[in-house]
């Protein structure tokens, strides 16, 4: 039975950049699969060695968001992680044909992913889960207290060892996951990852982004973080409304000095923060709504 | 069709370690499902996170090697990722089942895998996957070139920062995946990964053992590197020998004096290193044949 809050599950025989595929073609090459049956082999990569990249994308009343950016990144992470540069156009009308299955009210994700494939196969693996948002999203009103995790690497870490994979959004996020459990044991509801030469990251599934007057501040991309799409929409929208929007190296001691702060992501949006580890921070409301509002596009 | 080569696949429905289920509810507990066919959901977080451990066992003539060491090192890694202890005598039996489908002759492997499950089942998935080796292992007696690679992380990760996992075996292997693919970039076979302050730790998918004249040495693992079940075994049968063994913090500069180094590891066993970087090593012959002849029971 598919009731509005399940997943829908939709498989991509997946086409070579290079391919050039008609419409017809494309549209046989999506097949919607029974969510809540299995329909992956043990022996995928993407399963066996957390072989594989993603992208999440929110959707807002039946529109995923940053369609464009979002592909433009999952081709980094798949350069990254030598797998096959993905199709963009098979993606994006099998995107289209995931999201239609949403309601076209509310809120909701796409999650896409591509595995190196059945091991042995040299075919890739795609899928897409769509899904209606199970969320009120209550924190973009009420804040996150967010605690800082130290991430093991050094800043310089992506030009230094690409094959650590710092900023690729890889399946291999044990790590984010194992973050975000220790930061609730600590009484909080997220983790910002910190450098172990001191320097504030990310979270282990959003960007951080900091006021300081009217300045707004986010981590340099090149610290080996993933450069962020909900972040990136949101510096346009805060430079219109005449904030100066910079990318630094951010001491975690700088946070101190901190007007407000967000925790912002494809699903969540901006949540604003409200204490970085004891250190409580104020919800500077009217930022937080108006950033909220815009990516609502309300 | 099932060839003799092809992988069987075992699923386990896990008790928790504090179950007392009959020796037929064990039975009863563990099928055998198609390996060709899809068994897993795309929403499990072992496939859409990496969330989830392992560990491969080498099966020589018909006999798993290691079952105990191997199953207390996936309790090991279980803990460090808050997932549910394995029930050992559940493991075990499915073991026994699953290593019965491989040839009674030759070698093999199990590869036994636990997840945090299908997404807000709160229920762990669980399965094995029993194969005929298809490789010659020509590398025990050629040897591998290995080279060098930042893994980042300093010694003392483990100890400082638990939620980086380091010590654990988990499913999240992208970064170990591309360390061997950048080794083959650089024309060797394998890769070593070194701290970021400059000790030897081990590579993607084994153990170092080095040689200084009678004195064998492993580096220390507390540095956040898995105890190598091999090793422990080889550890075992060269103080019987008359070698000295120890674990040591080893600098990567340590090795050029080395007089011999190996990689082992449950399947491939111990491949002599025959070069480190650019410097060449040369095969110890005698002990190479001695540790593989130990290992394969010979």
């Amino acid at each position: 039975m598919i009731s509005p809050s399940s997943p829908r599950v939709f498989f991509l025989a997946p086409f070579a950049a290079t391919d050039s595929p008609t419409e017809e073609e494309i549209a046989a090459s999506v097949r919607e699969d029974d969510a809540a049956a299995p329909t992956l082999s043990v022996l995928d990569l993407g399963a066996s060695r957390g072989d594989g990249i993603f992208e999440t994308l929110g959707v807002i009343e039946g529109r995923p968001q940053g369609i464009e950016e979002h592909l433009a990144r999952l081709g980094r992470s798949a350069a990254m992680l030598d797998l096959p540069a993905p199709h963009i156009g098979q993606w994006r009308a099998a995107m289209e044909r995931a999201v239609a299955s949403l309601p076209s009210t509310g809120q909701g994700s796409l999650k896409i992913v591509l595995t190196r494939g059945v091991e042995g196969s040299g075919v890739p693996t795609a899928w897409i889960v769509a899904r209606a948002a199970a969320s009120d999203f209550t924190e973009r009103r009420d804040g996150i207290r967010v605690v800082t995790l130290d991430r093991g690497f050094p800043l310089d870490v992506a030009e230094r060892a690409p094959w650590l994979l710092a900023g690729a959004k890889t399946l291999s996020y044990a790590i984010n996951m194992a973050a975000i459990r220790e930061a609730k044991r600590r009484g909080a509801h997220d983790a910002l990852f910190v450098s172990s030469d001191g320097f504030a990251l990310e979270g282990p599934t959003s960007s951080l982004i900091v006021r300081f007057g009217d300045r707004i501040v986010t981590p340099s991309t090149d610290g080996g973080i993933l450069p962020g799409t909900t972040q990136a929409a949101l510096y346009a929208w805060l430079e219109a409304e005449g904030y100066r929007t910079e990318y630094e190296a951010l001491p975690v001691a700088a946070l101190e000095q901190a007007d407000a702060a967000w925790f912002v992501s494809s699903v969540r949006l901006a949540a604003p923060v409200t204490a970085i580890d004891d250190r409580p921070l104020a919800i500077d409301v009217a930022l937080t709504t108006g950033m909220n509002a815009m990516l609502l596009g309300r």
